[in-house]
């Protein structure tokens, strides 16, 4: 097939700049590297019943165009016991996942070249986003106690003198992704300061908040900031299932309703919606019970992990001791390349992220992303002994 | 709560100019409004089973992240047999429905203060989109044999010596949303030469090609272009279930890349992809037998509606007689405005849809669109009789 003419003189600005990307497919044999849910969290046959209620006792509805049948009452009950968070049908969305909230987001703030406050490292979905939108990313830097947040004042004050006004702070205060960490409560105070003082809006992906292994459980920004300048999402992809995909977003209703106004794509799946409903029941119990369950398992793979890593790796490695979420972070010493080390340790049947894949520039080279979350649980000790062997030959 | 400072300063410059609009719900005991598909055409059982075989066989990948288990194959399939469609996997995407094949088309191709050809009137969905894209509509009329090709011509001219280079035209060449009307072989031949001419690309909406109350089939304008410069998109809305959210387009491979390396909001729900393919079957032939029965539904909905109108309509409103599709559109003397009679008929407990929203410019004001997909079968007759009283009391 000939190669169409309008293809290079008519697609957008935007699209010319993007160049496209392969295609992916989890076939290792121990698998650190997606942020998955373990099979054993999906729950198969629940979700089955809950389909078969939803077609028999909403009709026509549960494949009916339209939109949710009250999905959005177990949430906002379930994020005023749970989040702190006070919220409405006014200022709830449910969308098609949380990435669809945070393109719905970035959709409605920003325009080229505008300037974006962005954790770095972090969520490779967001960073691809921006890039695709053509804004300019001011990355602020972490440590084992979140946001670096005396480097976003310095950033701020730095992009004030230049006459630049950022718009947005990208954001994951809690098990973070990449690296675990958790923003304590004196910088969450700080950054909706900070916001305040330099009138930047707050993204905040809390997509991993209710997966915590301890009883603590810190205030979102949202919470700190009254919901004045903060966009607070979620996700049933991580206490649920990815595969219906659906998320949300609180955010003040002058904002929704703008986001309401501007969406093209439409949302959530009426099916997902009406599934996730009665799967949830009215008051949500069967999945706070899911919630307790996966909190087990990710808290017992966690551990295993940092077992195996404190009994594996060389003494000049160290990573992130996750309270929650997802993943752990490696930093190996800088003269490793991890990018040049993924084929060997593919060979071995084990892969990882390279931590590069989370930073808007490149640097992240002697950084992992490691995934505890989806890998067989028998297997995660094997595959950081296989890791840990071959960063060993690079010292 | 407080209306936040970062709304009027800072949203993009696109949000600020959209208006937000207010929800709706289809509450009606006879509604004409929605292009919906009839309850009875909407196979609740046979999803269930569907699903329930999903997440059995396909296990974790039933509710995992990732696309898409095989449904590509059972359209590529389709589509050559039915449409002459000949596509592989690399220039066929699976989108969620056709709004988002039309939405990431849009993206792709559009620029704001880009010029767009479109038929007017024409789908409300794709007129929003435009219309949120900041893009410059020239409209093009209809008649009985589709779109007004000396009309397009007309204008490919005058916007030429205005030095303007119009880069797509949306089209609806098939049971046309909102008219029902289908456009001639003779003259989709001569939308892709004009194509060729005057180098624009076509955006091809056929999501009622498979409704036809008849044998005859035209070739769809992307078969007429080679694949050249035609989008193609089609739905499972119209022919499974709209809640599913599963939709299509097939464009040239460098496109369908491009459009891949752009997507922010992730697309079909895996959950509905598995579900839509087990419904099928790998042949597809329980989709190919839901598709006859709903041929024959629709065929003779048309069929009451039409007798209805002739029965009960006054002499000077005219209306389409269409092959196929969803809707008949009707043409009430130029001095009645419908969008004053909706009040009237609403009391009456029926309503449709005032031509005006299918138009760009507000024109249409004595047209109606009638959905004959959705109400009761038995109250399509008494629905008619009750515009047809208010229409008479206005001649």
């Amino acid at each position: 097939m000939q190669a169409p003419s309008i293809l290079s003189p008519s697609v957008s600005a935007r699209a010319k700049a993007i160049r496209t990307g392969a295609g992916w497919a989890p076939n290792e044999s121990i698998s650190f590297i997606y942020g998955f849910p373990a099979p054993e969290c999906l729950p198969n046959e629940a979700i089955a019943g809950a389909s078969a209620r939803a077609l028999k006792t909403h009709g026509e509805w549960a494949l009916q165009y339209g939109g949710d049948p009250g999905l959005a009452n177990v949430l906002i009950k379930k994020l005023a016991r749970d989040q702190k968070i006070m919220c409405t049908r006014e200022n709830l969305m449910i969308t098609a996942g949380s990435s669809q909230a945070i393109a719905n987001i970035c959709e409605l703030m920003l325009d080229p070249g505008d300037v974006v406050l962005s954790e770095a490292p972090t969520f490779l979905g967001t960073a691809r986003m921006m890039r695709n939108l053509g804004v300019e990313i001011e990355p602020v830097p972490l440590d084992d106690d979140g946001v670096r947040v005396d480097q976003l004042e310095a950033s701020l004050i730095r992009l004030r003198t230049a006459g630049k006004k950022p718009k947005l702070f990208y954001v994951i205060p809690t098990f973070q992704n990449p690296t675990g960490v958790t923003t304590t409560l004196a910088r969450r105070q700080r950054i909706v300061e900070l916001a305040h003082e330099f009138d930047f809006a707050i993204l905040e992906d809390d997509a991993y908040h209710d997966l915590r292994f301890t009883e603590e459980r810190l205030p979102p920004l949202y919470v700190l900031d009254n919901g004045v300048r903060t966009f607070y999402t979620g996700t049933f992809s991580k206490i649920l299932a990815p595969g219906l995909r659906l998320g949300w977003m609180v955010a003040h209703p002058d904002l929704i309703a703008r986001i309401s106004a501007l969406k093209t794509e439409g949302g959530a799946s009426p099916y997902s919606l009406h599934t996730g409903l009665e799967y949830c029941g009215p008051d949500g119990a069967d999945l706070d019970a899911n919630i307790a369950r996966l909190r087990e398992i990710y808290k017992r793979r966690c551990e295993l992990m940092q077992d195996a890593l404190t009994e594996f790796m060389p003494a000049d490695v160290g990573w992130t001791k996750p309270k929650g979420g997802f993943f752990v972070w490696l930093t190996l010493p800088p003269n490793i390349d991890v990018t040049e080390m993924i084929a060997s340790v593919r060979a071995r049947g084990v892969d990882y992220l390279p931590g590069n894949a989370c930073f808007f520039d490149g640097s992240g080279k002697n950084n992992i992303r490691l995934a505890f979350s989806y890998a067989a649980e028998d297997s995660l000790a094997e595959g950081i002994r296989i890791i840990a062997g071959e960063i060993r030959a690079r010292c």
